[in-house]
């Protein structure tokens, strides 16, 4: 597959994820086709052409996996039906379909988890109504809906018994509440060939207004016992889903010093943008690399990183206007990445810098800085 | 005009340099727009739409110029006296149009880095015949044609006057033959706000059959006297020309220990492809910032590096077929460039691989793999 090097990638999703997939994908000399929705999409703007079509329309999906030697997506809520077939006639689709509908159900993603005896927090399906399912389970606990959640989307607290009135109304579970430490990650990769490398563990703090992750921090600042437990429960997560492409595994770190599972995305992950500047191989590229089957690339993290995500300003919607990129710029081992989004919204992701720097502490500092000055408001 | 982030930036050239500028454009969120004569030129992947026209081209370049914001170049030999009216009619061009006109002839060049007190080695422009020349000059000497040199062509070896025979026929000089201990490089950068940052001084290594760099080795294995004289000569060098964006100033270390500039490209360098993985800011970035009038990034060299060049083998022309893909991405911390051409050639740039390895010895070992893996053919 190697030799000829103008093989075609074709990518469902336009966002930032496919972009910077088919920025990768161009180093190698591939060819790019993207379908999304969103005509002139963040991808779209590197690619050789987009297909303008909706996840699900299933004539779009085939067009695309048909025109292109490898197929693969950023997104989790597609047309996994269509694929099934493609890949039933000898097409080429990587995570596969199967891996995809197991992730993209999170009871069936945590069934899975647990049969193969990786640990995840207590939880339980809601069979019967909520209240009693709440009174059994025991409070506090978190609503979860099985399908369509992202980004803080599709969680719901339940502290006390009345807070069921305003509980998701949709299939869902019950996790219990555990007590955080810190929120972990790790990308694991693992090739058509069954190579597998893992990166670094990384540690995810959040936006507290909307529960969007806004800061990793790589390393993550933990012993070595975590980490090397954090590695281990991750690279057991793709070893058991049998999936192709970069994975990337959320975790939690309890008070108590268990690690335990959150959740796992078959696709790039925000927490994996700071391999771009930090790692000897970018998870875009290992995930390249993994499905056309070339050897994967060295995760070694070459100096530390801090990702801080640029979120669309509460209050303005529209044609974007970065306020304070020059102050970002001017900061020593800054890269800013503006994924070209034709309108901002409120903690939209708009783009990413990451800061590398020897020292951890100052990249953190530094972290607050752009934190501080960088706002994407409208026009 | 940092705030839109949308801005356009027009490139005169679609080869590798422009591809590679193009993708840390488009990292910034920028259009793209290119200039060149071959449909799908390299850069083309990555931009939103190419012009296709020869580069002297005026009315051509300047629909370019004119729906750009900000104009740039990755090759010398342009139209600069449509850049020039251009720039009178107030559209930014960097380098500005003058800067270039005295690089692209030779012996200008020279001139002005004489004028400014900037070791060369002893030249003398080609005014009468050239074999009463050579005898005055004395010999061996190297005859340089003023204006069209690249990669090795448009350079001439008299080691007897009887080589005059088979010398250059156009506007020439002759250059003393140095003894010759290593050829270094350094790139520089100037913003438009005049702000100017140097990156480490790297050695250059030739594939002596096309005289052609095949190998840079970054940080060039000389010692700090040296490396500081290296950087504050092309540091000068860019404050001589008042050039805007990067450029690569390369330049002889002699067997006497004497540091001499060779020649200053206005433009990314081959030598500055290693600051892609290896520098906390590629070059490609660093040009981009340095003409859009953004702080500089940091220059840092975050862990050796050596990149090699992938050639195409002589007695192969057509559609190129890499064989060796696989050998090298299973080299920990190599990272593949291939660069998108439709046809390969003897000696033609296909691509290029950066090994980054604390160790720069094992570097080089790995970087020998490379070269002995990886070869262009043709189908």
């Amino acid at each position: 597959m190697g030799n000829k090097m103008d093989l075609k990638l074709g990518i469902i999703g336009g966002g930032q994820l496919g972009k910077m997939m088919a920025q990768e994908a161009r180093k190698f000399g591939f060819k790019v086709f993207v379908l999304d929705p969103t005509p002139g999409s963040p991808a779209s703007q590197v690619a050789d052409s987009q297909i303008v079509a909706d996840f699900y329309n299933a004539e779009k999906i085939k067009e695309l996996v048909e025109k292109s030697d490898i197929s693969t997506y950023e997104i989790e809520h597609i047309n996994t039906d269509v694929l099934k077939e493609l890949v039933y006639e000898g097409y080429t689709v990587h995570p596969s379909p199967e891996v995809l509908e197991t992730i993209k159900d999170k009871s069936r993603q945590k069934q899975m988890l647990n049969q193969n005896h990786i640990p995840t927090s207590r939880w339980k399906m809601v069979e019967k109504d909520l209240y009693s399912e709440v009174i059994d389970f025991g409070l506090p606990a978190v609503q979860k809906a099985c399908h369509g959640g992202y980004d803080g989307r599709g969680v719901f607290v339940i502290h006390e018994k009345q807070d069921v009135l305003n509980a998701l109304k949709c299939d869902s579970f019950l996790e219990e509440l555990v007590d955080i430490e810190k929120e972990l990650a790790v990308m694991v990769a693992r090739s058509a060939k069954g190579e597998i490398k893992c990166y670094p563990v990384v540690e995810m703090a959040f936006d507290e207004r909307a529960n969007i992750c806004d800061t990793v921090i790589a390393p993550a600042r933990v012993n070595q016992r975590i980490q090397q437990e954090a590695s281990d429960i991750a690279v057991s997560c793709v070893e058991a889903l049998d999936g192709v492409g970069i994975f990337g595994i959320e975790m939690f770190l309890t008070r108590a010093g268990k690690v335990l599972v959150n959740e796992i995305a078959p696709r790039p992950h925000n927490s994996g943008h700071y391999t771009i500047e930090a790692c000897a191989t970018s998870q875009f590229e290992q995930h390249i690399r993994a499905i056309a089957g070339f050897p994967l690339g060295s995760t070694e993290l070459l100096v530390p990183a801090v990702m801080v995500n640029i979120l669309g300003e509460e209050g303005y919607e529209g044609r974007p206007n970065f306020a304070g990129i020059e102050d970002v710029l001017a900061i020593p081992g800054a890269s800013i990445h503006i994924y070209g989004k034709k309108t901002t919204k409120p903690f939209r992701k708009m783009g990413h810098v990451t800061i590398v720097d020897k020292n951890i502490d100052t990249a953190l500092e530094k972290a607050e800085i752009v934190k501080h000055k960088l706002k994407v408001k409208s026009y």
